[in-house]
C-alpha cells in the first residue's frame, strides 16, 4: 500500500481497520496456519477492492461496522480466488513471492483457499445484511463460473474478443461491482447512487483486468514479480493474444503455440510480435474505454473528496505498471 | 436414495424438492458444466444431511421455503468438500464412480468445487436468515480448518485418538450439527429443542465419520466403490490405525508404512492386522457411543414420527455397509 496511500486518503482510518481485521484472522493459534495465512494475506496486495467498497460507502450513512467486514471479506474472496488460480495454473510466483502452491504444495493450497473463502463468507455474514450476503454469494458464483470457462477455454483457438470480455466480466469485474454496490447498500445510499457506483465498479474491474493482461506481455519481470507471458504459457488467450490472432488469422506464433500445447520458442516469438506491434496500445485503448465509462458513472454522484478518490483510482488502474 | 427412502418417510415430499433444487442447479446452458455438475451431484449420495435438516425443521413451524434451500445447500457444501478432498487425496474413485479430478482433471475439479461452494452460499443466502447464514459460514470455516489439519497431519505418527476426534468434529460433525440446528432455527423451534437437535446432529456426525473410517478397513471394495485402505495409503491415520498404534507402539506395519511414506506391502499387512484383531469392534463401540448420545439427545423432543425417523437414521448410520 505504498503508492496507493494518497489515493485512499478519505478512508485511511477504515483501511487500517480492514488491515486489522485481516491481521486478526491470521492470528490463529496454529503456527503453520498462521504462516500460511500471513504468506497470502500480506503479500503486497494493493487492497483496491476494499478501498472501492469503503469509498462507495461514504455516499450514504457510513458505519464502519458493517462496512469494514464487507471490505475485508472482498479482499479475502479475491485472495482465495488467487490461491486457487495459482494451483490451477501451476504458477510458482506472484508479486515476486512464491505462490501458496509452491510454499505448501498444491493440496495445502486448495484447502487454504477453501479456508479463506469460508472466512470471507463468515465476515460477510457479520454485516447482517441479507441483500449483501446474496450479492456476495452471486459474485462467488459468477467468479467461479468464469474461472471454469477460462480453464475450459485454454488452448482453444476459436475464442473471440467478445468471449474474453464476457469472461473477465465474471472473473474480475463482478467483484469490483459488488465492492462498490455493496458498500453503497450498507450505508443506505440512494438507489441511483448505488447503481452508479455499481457501474463504476464493474467498468473499473474491466479496465483493471485488461491492464493486468497487457502487463503480462509488456511488464517488467522484476517489477511484476512473475514471468512475462505466463497467461499464454498456460494457454489462456487474453486480449493482446486475441487481437494478434484477429490480425494474422492464418499463421502466427500463438497458433503454433496452441497446436504444440506450449513451447517457449513460440511464446517468445508471440511476445515479441505483440510488443513490436501496436496491439498493446489498442488493448490499452479498450481498457481506457472502460476506465472512462467508470469515471463517467461517477458523474451522477455528488462531487466529494471520495468521488475524487474513486476517479483517481480509475486513472491509477490504467497507469499502473505492476 | 434406495434403502434410505423409508427412513426419510416423514419428509419425502420435501426431499423431492431438494432433488428438484439440485437438478435445477445442474440445468445450466453450458453443456460441459451441466455434465460436471450432474456427475458430482447425482452420484448416489444418501442425502443424509438434507434429511436431518428437514426432519429437524418439523419440530417447529416448518416452511419449505426457506428450509428446502438450506437442506440443498448443505448437500452442496458436502459435495464441494468431497470434490476438493478427492483432489487433495488424488483419489480416483468414489461411490464406484470416477472422481471429478479423474473425470475433468484436478484443475477443473478445484474450480468446480469452488463453483459448488458458491452455489451453496447462494442457496443459504436465500433463507434470508442472518443467524443461519452465520452458522453456515462458521461451519465452512470449521470444515476447511479440519481439512487443513488433516492434510498437515498426514504421515504424522504422533497423532492421538483425541486429535482424531477433534478433527472429525470439525470435518464432519459440524455439518451434521448445522443441518439439525439450522433446520430447527428456520422453523422457529423452541430453543431447548434446537439445542437438543444440534447435539443429535453433532453426535450423529461423529458416529457417521467413525463408521466411514471403519469401512475404509472392513468394507467391500465392490460395495464401497473405492479401494480399501485408501485413507492409510494417503497417510491419514483414522481411529482403527490409531488404535493399532496404541496397542503396538514399538513396531507395527503402520509405523513402517509411515517411515516409507507409503508402500502397498505395509498397507496390506496393516489392513490384515486391523481386520484380524478386535480393533474394528472397539472402534465400532466408540461409534456406537456417539450414536447412543445422538439418540439420547432426541429424548428431549416430543415423540413424533420425525423423532422416530431421526432415531432410525442413527441406527442406520451405525449399521450401514457403504
Amino acid at each position: 500500500m505504498t503508492k496507493t496511500t494518497s489515493l485512499y486518503e478519505p478512508v485511511l482510518t477504515e483501511m487500517a481497520q480492514v488491515e486489522d481485521t485481516l491481521s486478526a484472522l491470521a492470528r490463529v493459534d496454529t503456527p503453520w496456519l498462521r504462516d500460511m495465512l500471513s504468506a497470502v494475506l500480506f503479500a503486497g496486495g494493493k487492497r483496491i477492492r476494499p478501498a472501492v467498497c469503503l469509498l462507495s460507502g461514504k455516499f450514504g450513512a457510513f458505519r464502519p461496522e458493517p462496512s469494514v467486514p464487507l471490505a475485508a471479506s472482498l479482499e479475502l474472496l479475491h485472495t482465495a480466488s488467487l490461491v486457487h488460480d495459482d494451483v490451477v495454473d501451476g504458477a510458482g510466483m506472484r508479486r515476486g513471492r512464491p505462490t501458496a502452491g509452491r510454499l505448501f504444495d498444491n493440496h495445502g493450497a486448495v484447502i487454504l483457499g477453501d479456508y479463506i473463502f469460508a472466512q470471507a463468507a463468515a465476515l460477510v455474514a457479520r454485516t447482517g445484511n441479507a441483500e449483501v450476503v446474496r450479492l456476495f454469494a452471486e459474485t462467488m458464483v459468477m467468479m467461479s463460473m468464469a474461472q471454469l470457462a477460462e480453464d475450459r477455454a485454454a488452448f482453444d483457438y476459436s475464442q473471440t474478443v467478445d468471449d474474453y470480455l464476457r469472461l473477465i466480466r465474471g472473473k474480475t469485474a463482478s467483484l469490483f461491482a459488488i465492492a462498490a454496490q455493496g458498500g453503497a447498500f450498507l450505508s443506505d445510499a440512494r438507489g441511483d447512487h448505488a447503481l452508479a457506483l455499481r457501474a463504476y465498479g464493474e467498468n473499473l474491474g474491466m479496465a483493471f483486468q485488461i491492464v493486468d493482461d497487457i502487463l503480462d506481455f509488456s511488464g517488467d519481470e522484476q517489477e511484476m514479480g512473475k514471468p512475462v507471458g505466463s497467461d499464454l504459457m498456460q494457454g489462456t488467450l487474453t486480449l493482446p493474444s486475441l487481437l494478434l490472432i484477429e490480425r494474422y488469422p492464418a499463421d502466427n506464433p500463438i497458433r503454433r503455440l496452441i497446436s504444440d500445447h506450449g513451447g517457449s520458442e513460440h511464446l517468445k516469438e508471440a511476445i515479441e510480435m505483440v510488443r513490436g506491434s501496436d496491439i498493446l496500445s489498442e488493448a490499452h485503448t479498450t481498457a481506457k474505454g472502460f476506465g472512462d465509462a467508470a469515471r463517467g458513472a461517477l458523474k451522477k454522484l455528488p462531487a466529494t473528496r471520495e468521488r475524487e478518490s474513486l476517479e483517481e483510482i480509475a486513472v491509477y488502474v490504467l497507469e499502473r505498471r505492476t
